[in-house]
């Protein structure tokens, strides 16, 4: 018989005193959270009858989770950032929010602070010339009622041919493929970059280790990351995904939803090269953002998530 | 109304994807554990309405938690460490195992590999003279018929009188109050150390910054830890918590326990101090153990909890 003991007066008092609730300083609201964590802990110890190695283990694992720096990848990979948009969606449903570009995950390595231009840009710093492929990336951002957004801001980074992403991947210039476009009088965005290839977890990082114990890979199709935001609008986290890519629907980060695809239109013609002023082959990228009205003030804003800045 | 999903057969689908029940590699004991965390972790988002921030701040504190290598501190704190030994506890009741010395938490502060001495040794390296107070520690190692085990090995490990450890804090020599000693053929073992601290929780630590959002203390008693074993008989991981300690009762680490206070005798007398071959004011300790037999072989061991080893 499994032995049981976290439902008992004793020790739910031990986790209530553990969680500070007999004390009248700190914050309830993390007494509460803690408590909860702590009871659900125990129970799921009970219940899998989880042995002193394995917590251990788990420990253990922590440590080096938080050591690579790892714990956002990791709720990418579990699904648990992809739960979080299903629950907002469903949120936002019962308030009969929809409609617009879905969201979907930000993921773990998002840079604040890159640099803005007006209408169009470049994002590469040429130093992957001659391997990676030009990419002419543009769309128009509008709001609900289809009507062009000016003035708004498109927040876009996306992986090197190697899938790395800058700041990260330190032999990167900084910030290179991250940029801030803020749309033209049409609304429109206009980037020149180069094709991103897909994302794969470090494979002897501790993210990549889970995975291989649940039998999983750790890849991403080829992606580029928006925030999207505009005044009176809802801030949009999403992403395109490339279609094509083999992971396109077996993303490990579970990113990919429908209305997400971007097509991506490969150009052989020298001719078209000329016009675009590039050499050899290139490629288009077209997509379109409509956001919602934002249904409070803070729905402008995107979630205060701990993110990196880069220094100067 | 709170909105939850996580019930619904497409989130439980989607979590046992996660958990990688739809392919036949990896581990099922993972799966099996994973998908009970995902599920129970969307529970708890959706009754307490874990905010975004709240969930990235979380996400965020993980990474810092491994990045100080704390979360074996963390789960001292909160008290989990401690709910193991009193389930093993309820474990051994269950099967009809009591009686020896209680168990008490190990901590996250040994280190493996320390010297071995037969019957007796000094622990300290002098480094705290005229600043510490000597300690002789001294006692026997019984089985459960009270009879002394000669050969048990009594390793032991505490802290300076700053509340720091060897290894850990890089100031102090290697294994510096760190000591395996063997009993002698009366079951005896002595050592000569110094009076050590109690432990405090680094003030800007991760560890700290929960307890501090609890309105906890991170403080504990002065302790002394040990790994009892001997051949035939049951493993004992356990602490003497010193007498007369303001935290001995109010331990953040819920350590002390009936059974395992010890309690000190200052001795400020010259001629006692001149037959113990030293100089001024010093401390007696003694305390036995009393060891179970092992209801089975790997019983005598302790667990595989990986730990830190000093480097040659």
């Amino acid at each position: 018989m499994i032995v049981k003991i976290s439902h008992s007066p004793e020790i739910q008092q031990f986790f209530k005193e553990a969680s500070g609730f007999n004390n009248d300083d700190g914050s309830s609201r993390m007494k509460t959270v803690t408590n909860r964590i702590l009871v659900d802990a125990a129970k799921i110890i009970e219940d899998l009858e989880i042995s002193q190695d394995e917590f251990w283990k788990a420990v253990d694992y922590l440590n080096r989770l938080g050591g690579r720096n790892e714990a956002g990848l990791l709720v990418a990979g579990l699904g648990l950032e992809h739960f979080l948009d299903l629950l907002e969606d469903a949120k936002d449903a019962q308030i009969g929010l929809t409609g617009g570009t879905p969201r979907t995950i930000e993921g773990p390595l998002y840079v604040s602070g890159a640099p803005i231009a007006e209408g169009e840009v470049r994002m590469d710093d040429g130093s992957e010339e001659g391997v990676a492929t030009t990419m002419f990336l543009q769309g128009r951002v509008t709001g609900p009622d289809g009507k062009p957004l000016a003035g708004a801001t498109v927040d876009l980074w996306h992986a090197n041919t190697q899938g790395n992403y800058s700041y990260f991947d330190k032999s990167q210039s900084d910030y290179n493929l991250r940029r801030r476009i803020v749309t033209d009088e049409s609304g429109c965005y206009r980037a020149r970059s180069i094709v991103p290839s897909g994302y794969g977890c470090s494979p002897d990082g501790p993210t990549q280790e889970v995975l291989d114990t649940l039998g999983r890979h750790g890849q991403r199709p080829a992606h580029i990351h928006f925030f999207i935001s505009a005044p009176g609008h809802r801030h949009l986290t999403t992403q395109i995904n490339l279609a094509g890519d083999k992971y396109l629907w077996d993303d490990f980060a579970y990113a990919t939803r429908d209305g997400l695809v971007g097509d991506i239109h490969f150009n052989d013609e020298p001719e078209a090269a000329q016009a675009r002023g590039v050499q050899g082959r290139f490629a288009e990228v077209e997509f379109d953002f409509q956001l919602q009205k934002a249904p409070a003030l803070e729905a402008e804003q995107r979630s205060n998530r701990p993110r990196a800045l880069q220094e100067a």
